[in-house]
C-alpha cells in the first residue's frame, strides 16, 4: 500500500477527534481552535497558560547527509513518538509544515511513511490551516508596498537596485527566479530587477518559527532590512510604516497546529523554514508547547546534522531557551553505502565494504553532535532489503565511537516497530546533558564562520568573494556582527560540493555573501550554489494527483 | 463607533457557535467543518443532501453605477436578511468573499457596515477559510505547470507567445502587471512577456462560482484554455494533464462558508469574481444552498446592474437553474446627486435638482431590470445628511416609474432599520415573475454584444478593433460562438467612459479584444480599459493597520 492508501485507510477508520487529542495533554476544548474535525490551533490564551508548566525533556531527531535513498528522519521521528507512548511516556511531538511547492514536484511527503504517518496526511500536505498562505499572503504583501513606496514618490529614498525584500510563492517555479517587474509604463510601477523565492525561504519564514510571542514576532517583522538607501543607509520595515498590517496577516498563522499520528501521538506541526537559506526547524512556538504538554518533546532539524542540527542548537535553542536533552541520527543503511560509493540501482545488495567505508559520514555527525555535551543514539531507519550482516556491522561500527545503534521499523511497524529505540533513548536522556554552545555570537563573524566549517564541516580554510567582504563591512558598519551565523549551503555534503559524500576533509569553503536577516536575527553566509527557488522535474508528480466527486484525493504520494 | 468596532463588541457579546446557525437551518453539527468556532464549511454530503430539497424565493440585489458617494448593497442586503427573520422569514443571505488586495489599498470591507453586518468580519476580510489562497495557489501552480512544460521540451508546441493563462496574487500590486519571467539563462525558465491578475480576475475564480458540483469543476477546468499552438491550435488544461491536480487544490474551496450576521441570520460567504472581467456573483453552489436551506435566498452582484446583474441573468442564473423572483436596486440619496452633477464636497446639503437629473442613472436600471420579467423594487440606503425632501422626491420618481421605493436604515438599526424594505419586498415576492433572457446564446456573437449594448446600456454602435476582430476569427474557427457574453466594462458608466455618469445615449462601445473562457463559459468582451490588477494608493490602508499582543486586530476600516 501507498502512504496515501494507509493513510486514508487508517483516517476513515481511525482518526479521533482533535479535541480528544488535546484532551490527552490537558487542552480543554475551548483552547483549540478546530480547522475541521481533525486539526486544530492551540489558542493565544492556551498558550499563554502553558508558559506555567514545567518543561519536559528535549530530544533532537536529525540525520546524516541526506542522499537520493531516502532517511526518514520524519518517520523516525513519528514512530518514536508512537513507541514512547508505548511505553507509557507522554511523549508530543513536534515537526515542520510541508511546503507546496516540492508535494506537486516530486512524489515523497513531510508527514512520515507507512505506518509512521501524522495525519490528515492530504490536508497536511495541501493547505493545512493556511499558514503557508498566510505567510505567503504577508510576504508578497510587503513587497507590493515596498513597490508602492517607490511608485508614490519614495519618501525614504530606497534604491531599486538595492531592495532585498524578494516575493514568494508556495510553488516550484524556477520561471520566477529572475524577473523584471515594473514595465508598462508611469502607472505600472518602477521597472527593477528581482527575483522569487519558495515561501520557505522567506525571512519571514525564519521569523515566524524564531518568535517566541506574537508581540515578538511583531518586534521582528519591524527590523527586516527591506533595503538600503542611495547613500546605503538600511530601511526597515518600522521605516516603511506597516509592521502592524504584516503582524495583523500572522495572528494565526502563529498559533501552532495540532494533529495526531495514525496511533493518535499528539503531533504540533508548524511552520517549516528552509534548512540551508535558512535554520530548517519548526517553530520555537510548537516545540515550546510541545515540551509545555508533553514529558519528552520530540523535535527534528532539517537536511543532516552539519545543516540542520547545527543551527537548531545555535540559533534555534537559545531563542527556544531550552537545549536538547539527547540527539537521535537517523540513518540507514541504504544511504550509508551511497556514501560509501555504491551505486542508486545496487543498493538493494549487500555490500559491507560500502557500508564500512560510508560510515565515516555517521561517525562525524555522531562525534559533531557529541561536541555539543548531549547524549547521543543512533536510530538505524530499516529497510526491507537490509540485511543481517548489514544491520550488525552497522551498531558495531556505532559501538566503536561508544554510541548506541538501534534498527527501528516504524514504516512498516509504526510504534511497536520502534520500541527498542525508544529504550535506548529513554537510557540515553538519564544520561546527564551538558550543553556547550559551539561558538560565542560576541565573536568576529570570520571566526564564526570558520569555527563551524572547521568543527562541524571538517573543512580547512574558508575564503570570501569581493560581495561577501563588502557585505563583512556593512555588517561592521550597522553593528550586526553579534549575530549568530545560518550557513546557506549544500545539504548533500559536509562541504560546499555536493558531489562530495562521505566524509571531506581539508576543503575550502568559499563565502559568495553574506545576508544579514536583522527580523529573523542571524547572519546568512551564502557558499556555493543554493537554489532559493526551486523548479518541477520534467514528469511532475501533478500528473498523476486527482480528486474525486467525492473529494477523495489519490496519487498524493 | 467604526465597522471594525461595531463588529468586534457583538462579536464578543453575541456570535452564536457556527453549530447552532446551522441547525436553525437544519444543518446537523456533522454537515458542518469548522474553521474556529464562528466559521464552517458545509460538508459535500451535505450539499448532496441538501440537492433533494424545494427551492426558496431567490431575490436578487443589485445597485445604481457605483461612485465615490457608496452605495452599500452589501449592507442593504445583510439588514433585509436581518429584517426579514424580524418578520419571521426564513431567510439566507449569499455573499461573495472579499479580496484582500482591497483591504490593504482603501479603508472599507466587503461585509456590510454599521449593524448590518456579517461576522467574525476580521476573519472574513482576512484570510477567512482560505477559498482565496487556494484559488491562487491552483492558479500559479498551473502557471507554473505551464512554464515547466516549455522548459522541459515544449511536447505540446506551446506557443510562449500566445499564452493565455496568467499568474493571480491576492494583492493590489501594480508592478506586476508587466513582467518578463523566465530570465538567468537555461536553467531558469524560457523567457516571455506576461501579466499579474488580482485573484479575483482569474478565470479559476469564475469557474469555482459557476461549478455547480465538485465534479462539474473539474470538468471545467479541463475545457481551460491556457494558450495556442504555433499552428494557432488551442492548448487546455486537459491537454498538459493536470486537470486533477488542479481539481485537488481546490477540494475544499468548492465548499460554501457559513457565517452570521449580526442578528444571526444565516450568511453563505462563498467566491468573488471580478464584476467587470467575469460574472461578479458569489457561487452558484452557495446561492444554490441558500435556495435549500432559506425560504428566501438573498444574493447580489457586484458593481451597477449594467453589469453585475445583467451577468447574474444572462450567465449565473442559468447555470444556477433558477432565475429571480424579485430585484431589488440599491441607490442612494448622495450617488444619485452625485450622478447628477453635484460635488463630492457637497453631497450632504440638500440639492433636489441635482437629485432629480441624477435620477436617470436608477430610472434606467429599473428599466432595465423589468425587462427581464421580474418584479423590481428599489432600496434606499439612508445616510445621516439624506433630508425628508429628498428622501420623498426619489420615493416620488420611483412611483413614477411604477416602482416601489423604500428608505432603509440599515446601517444604523440592522433589521430594525428594513422592516419597511422587506414589507416592500415581501409584496413583491407575491407578484408574478416570468423571466425573459435577454439574449439567444445561438445568436451571432456581434448580435448578442449589440443587445447588450442598447437594450442595457443604451449605446447606439459597437465598433470592433482589429484585434477584437481576429478574436471572432478564432471563436468561430474553434466554434465558440455560442457562450454567453461577459462585458468587460467600466463600472462607473453605462458607457465605456467611466467619466459619462447619468444616463448616456447615443454612444458608441469600443470592443478592443474578446477572450474565450471556455471554463467559465463565457466570452469576456473587453471594452475600454479595464484594470485586471490594481495599485495600492499613495497612503495605504495597510498604514492604519495593527495587531495587539493578544490578538485583537484594528485599524482594519
Amino acid at each position: 500500500m501507498s502512504d496515501i492508501e494507509i493513510a486514508q485507510a487508517n483516517e476513515q477508520r481511525e482518526m479521533k477527534p482533535i479535541t480528544e487529542i488535546g484532551a490527552m495533554v490537558g487542552l480543554t476544548a475551548a483552547e483549540l481552535e478546530p480547522y475541521g474535525r481533525s486539526k486544530a490551533k492551540l489558542t493565544l490564551a492556551a498558550m499563554k497558560r502553558l508558559r506555567q508548566q514545567p518543561l519536559g525533556k528535549l530530544v533532537l531527531v536529525t540525520s546524516i547527509n541526506p542522499t537520493p535513498a531516502g532517511e526518514g528522519k520524519s518517520t523516525v521521528t513519528i514512530g518514536l513518538g508512537d513507541a514512547l507512548r508505548l511505553r507509557d511516556q507522554n511523549a508530543v511531538i513536534a515537526l515542520r509544515e510541508p511546503s507546496l511547492g516540492p508535494v506537486m514536484g516530486m512524489k515523497g511527503g513531510a508527514t512520515g511513511g507507512g505506518y509512521s504517518q501524522v495525519v490528515p496526511m492530504e490536508d497536511i500536505n495541501l493547505h493545512f490551516t493556511g499558514d503557508m498562505h498566510a505567510l505567503t499572503t504577508a510576504v508578497d504583501t510587503l513587497a507590493a508596498l515596498i513597490d508602492n513606496h517607490l511608485q508614490q514618490g519614495n519618501a525614504l529614498n530606497l534604491d531599486p537596485r538595492r531592495i532585498q525584500w524578494r516575493r514568494v510563492l508556495d510553488i516550484n517555479d524556477r520561471a520566477l527566479r529572475h524577473v523584471t517587474i515594473g514595465l508598462g509604463g508611469p502607472t505600472a510601477g518602477v521597472p527593477r530587477e528581482t527575483e522569487f523565492d519558495i515561501t520557505v525561504a522567506s525571512e519571514l519564514m525564519a521569523i515566524l518559527c524564531l518568535a517566541d510571542s506574537l508581540g515578538d514576532l511583531k518586534r521582528r517583522i519591524a527590523k527586516i532590512v527591506i533595503g538600503y538607501t542611495y547613500d546605503r543607509k538600511p530601511v526597515t520595515v518600522a521605516d516603511l510604516g506597516v509592521t502592524g498590517a504584516i503582524a495583523m496577516l500572522l495572528k494565526d498563522a502563529v498559533k501552532p497546529n495540532l494533529v495526531q499520528t495514525l496511533a493518535h501521538t499528539p503531533a504540533l506541526i508548524h511552520g517549516g523554514p528552509f534548512a540551508n537559506i535558512a535554520h530548517g526547524c519548526n517553530s520555537i512556538l510548537a516545540t515550546r508547547a510541545a515540551l509545555e504538554l508533553g514529558d519528552i518533546a520530540l523535535t527534528e532539524a532539517g537536511f543532516g546534522a552539519d545543516l540542520g542540527a547545527e543551527k537548531f542548537m545555535d540559533i534555534a535553542a537559545p531563542a527556544l531557551g531550552k537545549t536538547p536533552d539527547a540527539v537521535v541520527i537517523v540513518a540507514t543503511v541504504r544511504a550509508l553505502k551511497y556514501n560509501g560509493g555504491q551505486k542508486l540501482a545496487d543498493l538493494k545488495t549487500e555490500d559491507l565494504t560500502a557500508l564500512q567505508t560510508g560510515f565515516v559520514n555517521l561517525q562525524r555527525h555522531i562525534r559533531n553532535m557529541k561536541r555539543y555535551g548531549v547524549p547521543v543514539i543512533v536510530g538505524i531507519n530499516q529497510f526491507t532489503e537490509d540485511t543481517e550482516a548489514e544491520l550488525k556491522l552497522l551498531v558495531d561500527l556505532c559501538k566503536q565511537e561508544g554510541t548506541t545503534a538501534v534498527p527501528a521499523d516504524v514504516w512498516g511497524q509504526g510504534g511497536q516497530g520502534g520500541l527498542a529505540l525508544a529504550d535506548a533513548l529513554l537510557a540515553a536522556l538519564k544520561q546527564p546533558a551538558r550543553f556547550t554552545p559551539l561558538y560565542d555570537n560576541t565573536a568576529a563573524v570570520k571566526d564564526k564562520i570558520a569555527t563551524i566549517v572547521t568543527k562541524i564541516y571538517g573543512g580547512a580554510h574558508v575564503e570570501y568573494d569581493r560581495k561577501a567582504e563588502l557585505a563583512l563591512r556593512t555588517i561592521a558598519k550597522n553593528g550586526w556582527a553579534d549575530l549568530p551565523i545560518c550557513m546557506a549551503k549544500t545539504q548533500y555534503s559536509f562541504s560546499d560540493d555536493p558531489k562530495a559524500l562521505g566524509a571531506p576533509s581539508g576543503f575550502t569553503i568559499s563565502v559568495r555573501d553574506i545576508v544579514p536577516r536583522l527580523g529573523a536575527g542571524f547572519l546568512v553566509v551564502m557558499t556555493g550554489t543554493v537554489l532559493t527557488m526551486p523548479g518541477l522535474p520534467k514528469a511532475p508528480a501533478a500528473l498523476n494527483m486527482d480528486v474525486s466527486d467525492d473529494g477523495v484525493i489519490s496519487g498524493l504520494f
